[in-house]
């Protein structure tokens, strides 16, 4: 058997440390599996109780009639240890460890943790300071939470992971008042060894789960957490995914801009869509959106049917659905023609959206035609109901009658519940109509069915890495800039021409080559900012470029004290759109940034992140996904009668560089070219600056 | 007495239509106001009933008692404007009319509506299609909302008034669900007569009322709204709005730029901006933020500390905060020393914030004496308490503990509650403290009280107009581009030099005139995309002018048919920040646009709108703070190595223009300014190209 299957649906539990009263936290296991109907067996384990509720109690862990499949450690910190190296040396599947006190106290702590995953050994291990799982499906409650002290709970299909007890608690409690089913619950807190991934894995496989719900605060397994992810998406299950940290900073001083444009969060926002996972923008998207999902059904395009009975609602409900892109368009003549038909006397009007339809609030049947007619309608991808008061007086009818209509077309159907009625709502969720008090929820889920109506195929494809080539010239450390776009340039990042010289005759013979006015730099590893020392001259003719070079010898020695022994003369880039390519990494993985060159494109921030597949680069694709995503990509398409950019040619450029990323693994420590030059369609693109850092290969 | 102190605290109340069935709309408004507890005379009027519930019913308003200071005509639209007539005619104070079908519905309906207003004349109308009036602060339901079917509501200290009546219904039960007290609520609806002002305005004096809430699709009257919300600011009584539209693109077609980057929701943004209205942003927002703001507490700085005795929910109030820019500090050193002295034995770590004082969840005396500490540190502004599941068992207690800071400190105090409580909510809501079951609610909630926390002294001062200059010379229409910078010129904004001349020795005269290069552009108010049709020569040498000129006459006639008689030698402008300096004009009133220039802004649509007071240009500060509201304003304070540029200059010129557009009123129909130049410090700005359309005086 599985050893989380055994965890998650065991047929025999220990409770360690059970006390004989429910309203203390260790009583309340005991207490809430028998309340919950568990139907196995449960083992109480305290030396001086007899029994609890009548249940025999055990002395300790040896004394067990049998070997329990899951143990449930409600000791301190100070002794849980002992019981997990117990129930292991029996043979337990799994424990599942209350205390806290262990690494998120601080180095004591972290001690007690290193002593409990010894203990552990083989044995699974849920926690420490969890708050436990709760297995809905087959009433299986693990766990100590409050929440618990519900008379019962609405089982359903959404499977919730959560790194924090506290939520599951929440998510809990909210969930069952609002009526939405949930399948199990887990809390993994400090995932000394099952985590976020496993129990996504997990879920995966579960039969009951349709949509996976998780409150994360950081994803210790990146690699685990994709396989699981992928699996998920490919098992069409939704994730919807909370993650907090959203507002720390997570910018860090580094030689290149890369590192302070990427930021932590972002990395996150690149890796949950490339794996499919939807991330929730608030905490009540968290329910919101797999309520939505549940249902099964998807959304194949924008346009949004709403019903209403009541005036100012429905106006509600459109106005947040057009903030976030949807449309509400009026009635087809041949669908306003049938709603017409199902009203006698004074009609309303029925060439607007929302479709009033008044006395469908005090009529079910009509109610139910309404319906009918908007779900058929070629018009309409999807319909939003608004309850208003009118309903209240006959919530079942009405709930009903909204239900009926499911089993007549796989379109998404929603209920906004104007007043405040929170049995309404629940009733219609209960029967499969997920139900909303937020307009703003409506238009999260319908969001997140849009996504989730998406392909998820080629969400991780890459491109191979190419054997590892000979880094021996170019040293280690950070690179020069001539160095740096010689090794950009042997993984085919098309680079400017140029030349190395030492002095004004090689300088000027270089420029010549060029035909034309070209760039002089200081060359030179320790000189990071060339132009604020005077270590720059553009659009020099090839006749100035020697004088130049000692004007810029004494410059450059005056402003740094360094004598500039090396100058790169570069071919004058003219022309084109200005990006910068860079790479990030941090313990969730490496990432390719591009980003829109120029001031203002930077104090917009206008760049986009894309997470690398292990040991892959970026497809032709992903790379012009990532063009697509600037803000400011207008300008690459010939904005304002400007020639259009070589776009394929950047996305060649972002594909060479992304697999010389993937190629280098840590020998790379920073990368960055800025700027690249998009040149017009059909000239390419021209790396003219970059910073490269290798790490010491014994070093790294 | 004031007609709408008559209208909202009646001594009588006729009823006419009255039903005795009250479970019909129209036996509602009767019910409500024996059930509420009105203590004053209820006359219903129906020829057909006898009485109702014990009240003696009478045949007609004629034959009522005595003048009643309130008739509710619950007639249909055919029938309502008879009633209205006869309450004017007996010198009723106001009469509620409820039927719909007038306006909203179309063409009859507009007929109707002009009857109805015509039937009233100097009687005071709410309505029609109004839900009514609910006076909480004296038990005075004035109303047929369902939403009164509760038994009782809590008054409170917010006033609601909302133009649709299904939504005051659900803002009425959705405050009552949660303990959040309201003063007044009123559904103004059609608007014929009392509109949205006048009740701002009236409960700007209302004692009862300290906050008001807006739930607004249009601003009918925005003079009197301006006076009124402005009334509502200086009594020191903050003003939220939730105003529908927003999705609206706005956009209409102009000569100008200027209109299409205004739009109808940015006006409204700009109006309630200086007039200290808060937007709410999500519908919840519009109960959350006057929920906050009705304890009277102002926030002061953006520091908060965060206390709780559950892990997660801690974190996700402070992600929230962080993500809008508050702060949420770890104690200082003498704080965290008062906290740790509280708890005996193993302490939670306090060198964080959230700060974790676990056992407070469990002991009143505790939490009371950890929030104390907490509002009396110098380290904080406000205190977000977060309620977990371990308070539940004990919700009074709690509640109390909380409530019993109060009085200590004049700064904010809010709670979270974690799991679904909404009784534990409505507590602490009914004891004063601000209670949100939404982080995202916290942070609003914080975010209005600071706010309302600002001064509101100028939010509308205005720099006088200027006399109306003789335009005889401008002619009307779409001036060319020399005369409309010569209107420009002429209310102090500096433009380029630049003579008008018809032949290629008069322009190169003019260029040599210039001591520098020029350009030269086509001047025909035919042609108003002059560089699309050749008509635009940059950086042309006075040498090469004429000739210039005569290739330029070719092409121009040859792209456009026109050929051109006129041209402008102008100045040629170098260096500097381009703007866009534009007016926007629509039914709200009139406002002056600042934008940054160039491509990638304007791909950004870095803009920003203010109003002009009426009759009036800007001031010197407010222009400023336009140009500081920019997100690109960095590129004019010497970004990046830059020079700073002229900001002084560029208010001047802002202040300048809308003095112009203020003087001119309805003779300015388009003013822009595309670019202006701002130059280097002490340099100024320069205006070098602009249109203007002017009306026809007689015309206009």
């Amino acid at each position: 058997m599985h050893a989380i299957e055994r965890l998650v649906t065991p047929r025999s539990v220990a409770v360690i440390g059970a006390s004989a009263d429910p309203a203390k936290t260790a009583g309340r296991p005991v207490s809430y599996l028998r309340k919950h109907g568990f139907s196995g067996a449960i083992y109480p384990v305290n030396p001086k109780v007899e029994s609890i509720d009548g249940l025999r109690c055990y002395p300790d862990i040896a004394s067990l009639p049998e070997v329990p499949d899951v143990g449930i450690v409600l000791l301190g910190a100070e002794r849980a240890h002992l019981a997990v190296r117990e129930l292991a040396a029996r043979g337990a599947g799994a424990a599942i460890v209350l205390a806290s006190g262990y690494t998120e106290t601080g180095a004591e702590g972290a001690r007690r943790q290193a002593e409990l995953v010894e203990a552990a050994g083989s044995m699974r291990l849920l926690g420490p300071n969890t708050i436990g799982l709760v297995n809905l499906t087959d009433n299986i409650p693990l766990s100590a939470s409050g929440a618990l002290e519900m008379d019962r709970f609405h089982a359903g299909s959404i499977g919730v992971v959560s790194q924090s007890g506290g939520i599951l608690g929440a998510l809990l409690s909210r969930a069952a008042a609002r009526g939405i089913g949930l399948s199990k619950l887990v809390s993994t807190s400090n995932e000394v060894d099952l985590d976020l991934a496993d129990f996504i894995d997990y879920l995966a496989d579960d039969e009951a789960t349709r949509v996976i719900a998780l409150y994360v605060e950081s994803v210790r397994h990146p690699q685990a957490f994709r396989r699981a992810a992928l699996k998920a998406a490919r098992a069409g299950k939704p994730v919807v995914a909370f993650k907090i940290g959203r507002s720390e900073s997570g910018a860090r001083a580094a030689v290149s801009h890369t590192g302070a444009l990427a930021g932590a969060d972002r990395m996150y926002d690149a890796l949950f869509e490339q794996v499919g996972v939807i991330r929730a923008q608030t905490f009540s998207d968290l329910l919101d959106m797999p309520a939505a999902l549940s249902s099964g059904r998807r959304l194949r395009g924008k346009r949004i049917a709403i019903l209403t009975s009541t005036g100012g609602a429905g106006t509600l409900v459109s106005d947040s659905l057009g903030m976030a892109g949807f449309e509400t368009p009026a009635p087809d003549e041949d669908t306003a023609a049938q709603l017409r038909a199902l009203q006698k006397g004074d009609h309303a009007a029925l060439d607007r959206n929302p479709i009033d339809v008044t006395l469908a609030g005090l009529q079910p049947d009509l109610l139910r035609a309404a319906i009918r007619i908007l779900l058929d309608s070629p018009s309409y991808d999807a319909v939003s109901v608004i309850v208003g008061s009118s309903g209240l007086a006959m919530p079942d009818l009405m709930a009903n009658a909204i239900r009926d209509c499911l089993p007549h077309s796989d379109k998404p159907l929603l209920a906004y519940v104007s007043p405040h009625a929170p049995e309404v709502a629940s009733l219609l969720n209960r029967r499969g109509v997920p139900a909303f008090s937020d307009p703003e929820a409506c238009t999260a889920a319908f969001g997140a069915m849009l996504r989730a109506g998406k392909s998820v195929t080629d969400l991780e494809a890459g491109t191979g890495a190419l054997p590892m080539p000979d880094l021996g010239a170019c040293g280690t450390g950070s690179l020069d800039e001539a160095a740096a776009k010689a090794l950009f340039a042997g993984f085919g990042v098309p680079v400017a021409k140029e030349v190395v010289v030492m002095h004004g005759d090689e300088a000027l013979a270089a420029a010549q080559s060029f035909h034309g006015n070209v760039v002089l730099k200081v060359l030179s590893s320790e000189i990071t900012h060339k132009s604020d020392v005077g270590g720059v001259a553009v659009d020099v003719p090839p006749s100035d470029v020697a004088a130049r070079l000692q004007q810029m010898a004494a410059e450059v020695q005056s402003a740094t004290g360094i004598e500039p022994r090396r100058y790169l003369v570069q071919q004058m880039v003219r022309g084109g759109v200005e990006v910068i390519l860079g790479m990030h990494r941090d313990a969730l993985g490496t990432a390719i940034l591009l980003g829109m060159g120029g001031v203002t494109a930077e104090l917009f921030s206008d760049t986009t992140l894309r997470m690398l597949p292990p040991g892959q680069g970026l497809t032709r694709e992903a790379a012009l996904e990532m063009v697509r995503r600037l803000k400011t990509a207008p300008l690459l398409h010939g904005y304002r009668g400007r020639p259009r950019a070589d776009v394929e040619a950047l996305a060649g450029a972002i594909v060479a560089f992304s697999r010389m990323v993937a190629t280098l693994g840590d020998r790379l420590v920073e990368a960055e070219i800025n700027p690249v030059f998009v040149l017009p369609e059909g000239q390419g693109v021209v790396a003219a600056d970059g910073v490269a850092v290798l790490a010491d290969r014994d070093n790294r």
